[in-house]
């Protein structure tokens, strides 16, 4: 354990550090390619630190979605008002989030992750289904919630396939406020329109 | 190069069968985790013989794709019909193949590879326009087609990333008929809707 530069290894500070250490790495080097000893190295503190505060690579990315790395509330922040135009607000704030380039970066590395590690999907899944979706699922007053919930989420992620990280056009370069308009009604049926899921067979 | 077992290095059944490799490789274990080594070793081939084919890891997914890996043809098979219910047609058909155990596993590398690597986006991303979204755009008669068939694209790529790659509850579990019908009317949107798409500043 690195005791230079005055440091105690227990100290939150430090923690901090390795941390916003973490959450740079994966944003700039992506899932893959980041490493307990580059983040240890861009910290300043030894490798066994960082094990010891996060345990292993996929902790690390835990602790970086959960800690200031993903914008939760800037999202989360439009889901009160009025329901039947949450539809509208999620689509465009969802879309500005992944136009500013660093919370974007964010977002891609997430999904990055998520698609090319097990442990990484489980910890989404869980960051997904506790953090963003229950408060969502709480504001639909509608039959089947967190389906609903689910199958906005599902037009969202796809959107930022196509749009944000495979780039394909014409869609890529479409104003946003044009990409919100279509997609908006899309969502707003999933959330308070009528899905008829108890009318088929199970 | 190798010659045992009597092959010709340009014989086009070894070609073959190094992309059958390629397929198998990439289908379990990944992206990430197939070399061209391995490929090799499992087509009892030289792995020069390989990068001759195919170049590189890269060259060899995009092989792998259109070479039999990706079921686009199955996909394609519903686009002619009655264009007011394409998207039911889209919804249970690609449920369909995604339920399919091999071909799921092949989606799933593929979305896998997209966001994992630059290379393999851009060939995901040729692979949907060319091959993928023209037929489907050109089923469209209504406004900016390219566009709705992508919006369509992005319902579908974001449906599987929710229920087969991060596997949400009770999306995950939900019968395939009742996702089918849920998105199915958003995709008809998409597809044959309003979008008002010029309405909105550019």
């Amino acid at each position: 354990m690195s005791e230079e530069r005055g440091r105690r290894p227990g100290n939150p500070q430090t923690k901090d550090e390795i941390l916003e250490a973490a959450i740079a790495a994966f944003t700039t080097q992506g899932y893959a390619k980041t490493t307990i000893r580059g983040v240890a190295r861009a910290a300043a503190v030894d490798p066994a630190l960082v094990m010891h505060f996060y345990g292993n690579k996929d902790g690390l990315f835990d602790a970086a979605m959960r800690g200031g790395g993903m914008p939760v509330n800037l999202l989360l922040d439009v889901i009160q008002g009025d329901p039947a135009t949450l539809g509208e607000r999620l689509s465009s704030r969802y879309l500005s989030l992944w136009e500013h380039p660093l919370i974007g970066r964010r977002m891609s590395v997430v999904m990055q992750a998520a698609t090319s590690s097990p442990a990484a999907a489980d910890m989404l899944r869980e960051f997904m289904t506790e953090v963003v979706l229950k408060p969502v699922t709480e504001q639909i007053q509608a039959d089947h919630p967190e389906t609903r919930a689910l199958l906005a989420a599902s037009q969202m992620i796809g959107l930022a396939m196509i749009r944000y990280i495979l780039r394909i056009e014409p869609l890529a370069s479409l104003p946003m406020e044009q990409v919100a308009a279509a997609v908006a009604p899309n969502l707003q049926r999933y959330l308070t329109g009528t899905l008829t899921l108890d009318e088929l067979p199970r």
